[in-house]
C-alpha cells in the first residue's frame, strides 16, 4: 500500500542534517512510500541537492517558515507558531495529504499540537505515548510514557486497548498479552487506581495477563505493559540510567591499565555484539496514540539510522491503519458498557 | 558504644545456615556488639556447635517456637504467630533488650509486625522502607520502596526527613542533598501530589535540591531520592531487571563460540571487577524508618556476606541513635508548622 509521510525536518538536535538523509534512505528502501519534507526550504534544498535527490510525486518539499525550539514552552509552540514545521507536518495528516507525521522535536509541543490539530478518537479521553524497551531476545511495549501523570482506572484501560492495537498493527499479533504494572502479582496489591484498573482490564476482552512487576518489563513476560505516565516515565529513565551506568563502569574497568586495555581489544567483537543488542537506535520511535491520525516521535538526539527506524514504524502504522483499529476497538468497548 | 542486635535467624530463603554464620562473623568483626539469636533452639544449637561458638554475654539464644513463612499472609503472621522468631526479635527491641532487630523474612509481615509492636514515632503517619542503589562511584538512598502506595504530599515530606536522618546516622553526612523523583526538572511538572510535596520540601529546612528524574538515581545527583512506594518499588525492580538482562546478554555473547569463550577467560579479571562494583550483596539491608526502634530487612536470598552487610548497617544505625534523630527532627518540623 502506498503511504505518504510528512516529516518535520527541522526537529531534533541535528535538524535536517539527520532527517533529510534518513528520509532519502527510506525512500530507496520502501518503493511504495512518498515523503513530504516540511521545513525551511533554504535549509532543505542544499541537502537534497548534495544528495542528488530527484523531486517528483514521491518527494516534495513543503516550506514552513517557523520552527519549534527543543526547549520552547508548549503554550508558545501551540499558539504563536502556526507555521512551524511541526504543526504543518501534523496538518498534512489532518487534511489526509499524508498518512503519518514524524518529528524529533520537543515532545510536549508535539503532543499538544497533535492533540489540538488532530483531536482524540471517540471514547479516548487522553492521547498517550507508547514505546518499546528491549528484552533479552525481543522487546516489550510500554505506555504511557509521560503524557498523562494523573490517571484514572479508565485511562489505564484505554492505554491497554490502544497498546494492543499498536502491537496488532506493527507486529501482526492479534491478541497481544497485556500486563498491568504493579508492585506485586497478587490482585490485592497496588494503589487504588491500579487495583480498579485491573478489574476493568480483566473484563475488557483484551488478552489480560494480570499484574506484572518492574523487572517483567525486561523479561518479556507480556507484550504490553500498561502504567500511568508518571510511573512509565520514571521507570524508563531509571532503566536508561542503569544501562548507562553499567556501560560506563565496563568502560572504566577496561581502561584501568595497559593489560585491561589489551583485553578490551581482544574482546572488541563480543563488546560490539553486546552493544548492538541494546542499541537505542534500533528501538527509536514512540507512537502518539489515541489521535485521529498517526504521529511518531523520534528521539531528539536520533541519528539517521535511528530516524530511519522511526520512519519504518510510521509507515507500518499507516499501512495497518492504526487509528481505525483503535477506533473500531473503542466502539466495541463502549457498546459493551 | 556497645549494641545488642536481635536476629530473626529463621527468616530468609536459607534460614539459620546463612544467618548464624553471618552473626558469628560479625561478632568477631565488631567487638562491641552482642547478639541474641532468635529461633528454634534445636536448629540453632548444632550450627553453633559446629562453629565452636562460645556462649556468654555477647552471644545468647532466645528460643522462639514459630516462624513466619516467606509467603505467609500478613494477617496470619501478625495475629496467629505471637511466638514467631520475627516477632520475638522485634519485641526484644521494644523492651530495649536489643537496640536493633534484623530479619531476612517476609517484608510485608516484617513491616506489619514492626509497626504493630514498636509503633510509629510522633508525627510519622506511616513507616517507610529505605535502601540504596549503586552509582558509578558511590550510591544513592531511596525511599519509599513499597510500604506506602497511596501517598499524600505530607508523607513525601516525612520520607525526606526520615531519609535525611538515616544518611546522617549511617554516613555522618549532616545535610544530605534531597531530590524529589519527578518526570522533569521544571517545578510545573509532575502529578498533583508531587507538585505539592515539592513545595513542602522547599520550606522544610532540609537540604532540598529540587526535582530529579529516573536516571538521576544512578548518576549520584543527590544523596537521597524521595518517592511514593509504588513508584519506588516499580523503579527499583525495573532497574534490577535491566541489570540482570544486561548481565545475561554479556554472558550470552561471551558464550557464543570457542573464540568468544577464550576471550572471556582472558577478560575474567575485568569482568570480576565489573561484577563486584554492582554486587547486590554489598548493598543489602533496607531500613524500616519511622518506628520507635530499629528494624533492618535483609534480602530473602541473602548469603552470609550480604547478611553481614545488613548487620553492619543495623549496628551503625543503633550506635547513631537513628530513631531519636528522626524524633528530634520531627519535633522541630512540627514546631515550625
Amino acid at each position: 500500500m502506498t503511504v505518504t509521510l510528512a516529516i518535520d525536518c527541522m526537529g531534533g538536535d541535528h535538524g535536517p542534517t539527520v532527517t533529510v538523509p534518513a528520509a532519502l534512505d527510506f525512500l530507496r528502501h520502501d518503493p511504495d512510500c512518498s515523503m513530504i519534507l516540511v521545513g525551511l526550504r533554504d535549509q532543505l534544498l542544499p541537502l537534497l541537492g548534495k544528495a542528488e535527490a530527484e523531486f517528483g510525486p514521491r518527494l516534495t518539499i513543503r516550506h514552513a517558515s517557523e520552527q519549534v525550539a527543543m526547549d520552547e514552552p508548549i503554550a508558545t509552540a501551540l499558539r504563536n507558531k502556526k507555521d512551524s514545521s511541526m504543526r504543518v507536518a501534523i496538518e498534512l495528516v489532518k487534511s489526509n495529504v499524508a498518512q503519518a507525521a514524524l518529528s524529533a522535536g520537543n515532545t510536549g509541543a508535539l503532543m499538544a499540537i497533535s492533540h489540538f490539530v488532530l483531536k482524540t478518537l471517540p471514547g479516548i479521553d487522553r492521547p498517550a505515548i507508547a514505546s518499546v524497551v528491549p528484552t533479552l531476545h525481543g522487546h516489550t511495549y510500554v505506555l504511557d510514557l509521560g503524557a498523562n501523570v494523573d490517571c484514572q482506572p479508565e485511562h489505564l484501560l484505554q492505554f491497554g486497548i490502544m497498546g494492543s492495537m499498536l502491537i496488532a498493527a506493527l507486529e501482526s499479533k492479534e491478541r497481544p498479552k497485556v500486563g498491568l504494572l504493579n508492585i506485586g502479582q497478587e490482585e490485592i496489591k497496588g494503589n487504588e487506581v491500579v487495583k480498579r484498573a485491573g478489574e476493568l482490564l480483566k473484563t475488557s476482552g483484551l488478552n489480560f495477563f494480570g499484574n506484572v512487576e518492574g523487572d517483567d518489563l525486561y523479561k518479556g513476560t507480556v507484550d504490553l505493559v500498561v502504567c500511568d505516565g508518571f510511573v512509565g516515565n520514571v521507570t524508563l529513565k531509571a532503566s536508561e540510567g542503569v544501562a548507562r551506568m553499567m556501560s560506563a563502569a565496563l568502560r572504566e574497568e577496561f581502561n584501568r591499565n595497559w593489560r585491561t586495555r589489551l583485553t578490551a581489544l581482544l574482546t572488541l567483537p563480543v563488546l560490539n555484539a553486546f552493544k548492538h543488542r541494546f542499541d537505542p537506535r534500533r528501538f527509536n520511535g514512540a507512537s502518539l496514540l489515541g489521535l485521529k491520525g498517526i504521529v511518531v516521535k523520534s528521539h531528539g538526539s536520533a541519528d539517521a539510522l535511528a530516524f530511519f527506524h522511526a520512519l519504518e514504524q510510521a509507515a507500518l502504522a499507516a499501512r495497518n491503519k492504526l487509528p481505525e483499529r483503535i477506533a473500531a476497538r473503542m466502539a466495541v468497548s463502549s457498546a459493551s458498557v
